[in-house]
């Protein structure tokens, strides 16, 4: 399975309290917008949930209605962002590509969602005390994709057939750091560039062509 | 300047609470590994200073005669704990290498490390929310390494002329995630093996050869 065959996301609130009017919706998104920044800006411990609903224009009950906790929220918000990053590369994927321009495809999808949801970085980076397994299943679902990706490049017969699971999270890593530092704490590098700096990587490693 | 020529690590006490004596540096060393292991299991909001002294065995004046706070010790432990990696790869470069073997021998030792302290990620991943620019600078030190590692190895011929300070990012990206994923998080994969791994990524990239 690749990426552009991955379910739909969905915001994993419980399930008897999964909005079923379109308003319901639209105020759970709402609220989970207003949670990504209130974290983002405050962190985990000191973010409110006054300071969410004052975020999102909406009451203090709404809040209940979707969620029980502050914790609740925080979860749900990782889920949210994981599905929305998944959303973004599975766009960027939607023609077929060759192996290799797809990685580059969804490095630089992943970049871009970086750069305009800054605050995605200090959400999953927390949810490693907040909530230690969602955090591992953040990135271990993330490196099952990139699995799948590199076998269907090495079935295609595009990629080196001795590629797995450690080659995908080599690559995630890479990725991850080059959207902190370059994303993230700087405004200046663009992100396709960037993304064909890593994918230059990938398709021939770092040492000097033989014959140069 | 290869990490090989790369000042000797302190460990950051105010200058007039540096220890003076031979027992006063083995105090501050008990108290330094006796903080790793309470700030890894307890992370930074739950770890005490008391529950520090009381693994050093030490009285909690001697912790007072070092540090002001548990917030002092915390930025201490990870300057330490930067020390203690950049002197692991120190080691494992001393004989001089081909460029790519430098990178495996590096890579090699930092998993060495992560997988013997394993409070490492914890520790030095907190140190975004305790002490950003503590996090940062870790960060932007190691890629200095890194980055005039490659300089040298492209000086020497060895590597592409345009590698850069982004291909030392990704490249240390990578070496995180391998460590988290299989020193940390588990035990089987063996330290020189992965290493061996993602240096052939650095060698050869991930496609499948021409004339396969």
């Amino acid at each position: 399975m690749t990426t552009a065959d991955a379910p739909e996301p969905k915001v994993s609130v419980p399930s008897d309290k999964a909005p079923r009017t379109e308003r319901g919706r639209k105020t759970l998104r709402k609220l989970l917008d207003a949670a990504a920044l209130e974290f983002g800006e405050h962190g985990f411990h000191e973010a409110s949930i006054t300071g969410i609903t004052r975020r999102a224009g909406t009451a203090l009950g709404s809040f209940y209605t979707y969620f029980d906790s502050k914790d609740e929220i925080f979860r749900a918000l990782v889920d949210d962002m994981s599905g929305k990053v998944r959303e973004a590369a599975k766009k960027a994927l939607e023609p077929p590509l060759p192996a290799l321009d797809r990685e580059r495809a969804a490095l630089g999808a992943f970049l871009h969602f970086a750069r305009e949801h800054k605050e995605i970085y200090r959400i999953i980076d927390e949810c490693e005390f907040v909530d230690p397994a969602a955090f591992r299943a953040h990135y271990e679902t993330t490196a099952a994709r990139m699995t799948d990706r590199l076998r269907a490049g090495i079935a295609s017969g595009e990629l080196r057939e001795d590629l797995g699971e450690a080659h995908a999270w080599a690559i995630m890593g890479m990725n991850v750091f080059l959207g902190l530092r370059y994303m993230v704490w700087s405004d200046e590098a663009d992100p396709d560039k960037m993304a064909e700096l890593a994918c230059s990587i990938l398709r021939e490693g770092i040492a000097r062509p033989r014959g140069d």
